[in-house]
């Protein structure tokens, strides 16, 4: 069984992470966690989401988090945006790398973005060249790749269409979500087996949330397949909206003590992390939800 | 990759869950405990502990549990017993079935059991040959396969010996325990292929800790290697204590819904085991453990 040597994380934890929080976060509470996890070895960092502040209010200080966040040589730093405002701004806010956000389910796209799915990548296709032309990387999300909280199960052959639709627009890579945490690694195997028959495995990324504490097998079901980038949040942040109480996001500290449990390098320092961790929990005010995080700090 | 069509789960929530709980928990509570896990379909409950009742004072009433519990036909109800009077105490209480318990590391063995694992192996002999005279079936444990709260890393070889000798002397099964959870699917591989030249993996059982979030990924590395039997804890019950405040056991609900998504059939009831964690969760006052669990009670 030969996995990959070294692993890529994609840090979401200050955009998909905190966008759903209720209470306010200071933008420099938000700056100051980024720079955490820039210092921490972490290569790619979600920074902000260009939506609508009516929409997702917790995000409407973007612009002021890409100005004042200290950008580390190397390391990037994607925004979501949904469409050509959001790009725009994004732009403006000199992001130089950005990502588009489209679903596996019919229900779930229109409840999420309200559209269908052929017209979510119809509105993603001048965004892509947009941005490709100003020079700048676009990533596709792809969400509820193995589960949707309506549909339930998703074929795999729908998440291989819109990934195909999304490479072949321009996206560099395709962040494969379950959104809902309800996939074990069985399923993981057979959609990704049908993704790649459309995009080479090279540019799939797991996104996988914890919610039924099923991340890290799917995770590593995905290495032995050769998917060798990983998306994941500091602490856990991040909760279920189809499951209140429930977690989301896997953690990004336990993701990296598996990787490096398994000897494969991702230049991340997994004790930052877990000290990046435990100043956005104290600012929070909450727990962590990173198992490791709890067994570290325990025994500091 | 072939995956075991059937798995056995021996659940140790009432014994290795509850045994280091210091408030008091009533007997009537243990049993009740125990038959709503028999009710839900797992075929082993680890009911009780014949140790000196100084040490284990929570496990003083295995007689009375032994008495009072519904016995279903077909499940069995191993004790654990740690020598020749705890296997007397637990042949008194009607035990079909007893465990030994020793450990892969030198200084963890001297810890917990205080002797060396040859004086630990050549205490349990005597055990084990009297629990077959005597009809009962013996499971041995050996802690420590992975790693040690004292020694840090434990060779694989060292697990091998230790297998290898309770087999030898009549264990009918070998439960390799990663007593403080700090295990990675490649050491568990490691670990299972030593262990493996010397007992059948036919006879062999994982018992995983969640301390790290670990557990599900080794759980599934397990199964690729064909290890069928597990042991796994209801609601996560019982704790870490080499890292306070941090989880131990895997939970039952996690290890069933890995299962079940990977189509192995578990002969389980995955609600009826949410309602057993539920209720002793009730009973001792706090969430559970089980990230399975929180989620569907979420959605109930």
């Amino acid at each position: 069984m030969t996995l990959p040597r070294r692993v890529r994380i994609v840090e979401v934890g200050p955009r998909d992470g905190l966008q759903n929080e209720k209470q306010a976060i200071a933008t420099d509470v938000k700056v100051a966690l980024i720079d955490r996890l820039a210092d921490a070895g972490l290569p790619a960092i979600e920074a902000a989401s260009f939506v609508s502040a009516k929409w997702v209010p917790q995000m409407a200080d973007g612009a002021q988090v890409m100005a004042r966040i200290n950008r580390k040589p190397g390391v990037a730093y994607p925004v979501l945006v949904p469409n050509m405002k959001g790009l725009e701004a994004a732009l403006a806010a000199g992001a130089r790398e950005v990502a588009v956000f489209g679903a596996a389910s019919e229900t779930f796209s229109q409840e999420n973005i309200n559209a269908s799915i052929a017209q979510s990548l119809e509105r993603f296709r001048p965004v892509v060249e947009a941005a490709k032309a100003a020079g700048v990387k676009v990533r596709g999300y792809i969400s509820c790749v193995l589960a949707c909280p309506y549909e339930g199960e998703i074929a795999p052959a729908a998440v291989a269409g819109v990934a195909r639709a999304l490479y072949g627009m321009g996206c560099y890579e395709i962040s494969l979500g379950d959104t809902i945490g309800a996939g074990t690694p069985g399923r993981t195997m057979a959609m990704l087996e049908a993704v790649a028959t459309q995009v080479a495995v090279a540019h799939l990324a797991g996104h996988f949330h914890d919610t039924y504490g099923q991340a890290l097998a799917n995770i590593y079901a995905s290495l032995q397949f050769g998917v060798a980038t990983f998306d994941s949040s500091v602490a856990g942040l991040g909760g279920c909206p189809y499951a209140k109480g429930a977690t989301g996001n896997v953690a990004t500290e336990d993701v990296v003590y598996l990787l490096h449990g398994l000897g494969i390098e991702t230049g991340v320092d997994l004790d930052r992390v877990v000290d990046a961790g435990e100043f956005i929990c104290a600012a929070l005010g909450r727990p962590t939800n990173s198992r490791v995080a709890r067994a570290l700090l325990a025994k500091r």
